[in-house]
């Protein structure tokens, strides 16, 4: 079942999400980008790595009914543009700033997938020292990419100029592909010690 | 309008919750302690100072319509219980993290404002060394502290021994009472600053 956001975009609850089409790997079982990072957030908060969280989903309520002896049912309700990036935390004292995109295209990702509230949020955050990136996936191809925000920014910023998508060899070379592994299956925090914590 | 939370307790959107009975300042004229600290947190991030943001309400959606070319209309979902803070993001680098809560309550603060799974996010988001805190008003004093989390983390734990609040006298001794002003109306990271970058 699917839900469409107001920009046309599909929402799926996780569960709902299974891709089968997917070929099998460690990291990849026909789960969404979503369920594995989620996955792997709980493999960092369980074992005291890290405390990242996604934020959930923002809506704008309109209605509410109270049942007698019984929760609050919201009756009307509509999912509002994110304001900021998906996930964020703390890992070694460093706050940890992150969006999560996936594509089925197989030679670029399309920066359509990105809103300026996020690309400022970005910025906000990279202003102030916290730690910010983008994990790209493709899909079709399974492979998942770790992109430093300040890429995407540039990215973003020379649309104008008429490119309206990173090619991903692009992507392979500023950023850093991720191993899917079986637990967690998406370790990002690996290429954030690379980057923040090896100096 | 009251939106019952499924722990009984309620839900107002900002816009519906002014309380005129509040005495005039200038830090709350018939304000929520959410509102001001939303002003607070626009003041923060419209002047470059921090990125911190309130995390939306997690709902559990059950059931939406897709009315053709209209946006997706939530029809059934429900309240979540919240299993992290409500406030987080990031100022000169380091992780910030707290929960703001309001008591009409005038000798002290019932613990019963929060829940085992915030106690163990705050937990978890110290031993990441992020700062974590607690911003609570006696409204109708109306008077604002910031509590350090490990001294909230340490009366909740004592509950068992009988205690199940926090002596209004104790915040005021552990804690910090937060000037209200015109703008910023809480400026909570006055108390950051001498905390946690004055050493």
């Amino acid at each position: 079942m699917a839900i469409r956001y107001p920009n046309g975009k599909k929402y799926s609850a996780p569960v709902n999400r299974s891709n089968p089409n997917k070929k099998e790997t460690f990291g990849n079982r026909g789960m969404t980008l979503e369920e594995d990072l989620n996955d792997t957030n709980e493999y960092y908060l369980s074992r005291g790595i890290a405390v990242i969280h996604k934020k959930p989903t923002p809506l704008q309520i309109v209605q509410v009914d109270y049942p007698k002896r019984s929760a609050a049912v919201i009756k009307e309700a509509y999912f509002k543009q994110a304001s900021t990036t998906d996930y964020n935390g703390v890992y070694r004292g460093r706050h940890i700033d992150f969006e999560a995109k996936e594509t089925r295209n197989k030679t670029s990702f399309p920066l359509q997938n990105f809103h300026l509230h996020q690309i400022e949020h970005m910025k906000q955050v990279l202003d102030q020292q916290g730690i910010c990136f983008i994990i790209l996936r493709f899909t079709l191809l399974d492979e998942i990419y770790y992109l430093n925000a300040h890429h995407l920014i540039e990215y973003y910023e020379k649309q104008k100029d008429g490119r309206k998508s990173i090619p991903k060899a692009e992507i392979a070379q500023l950023g850093f592909l991720i191993e899917q592994e079986y637990h967690p299956r998406i370790d990002y925090l690996k290429v954030v010690d690379q980057l923040f914590f090896q100096k």
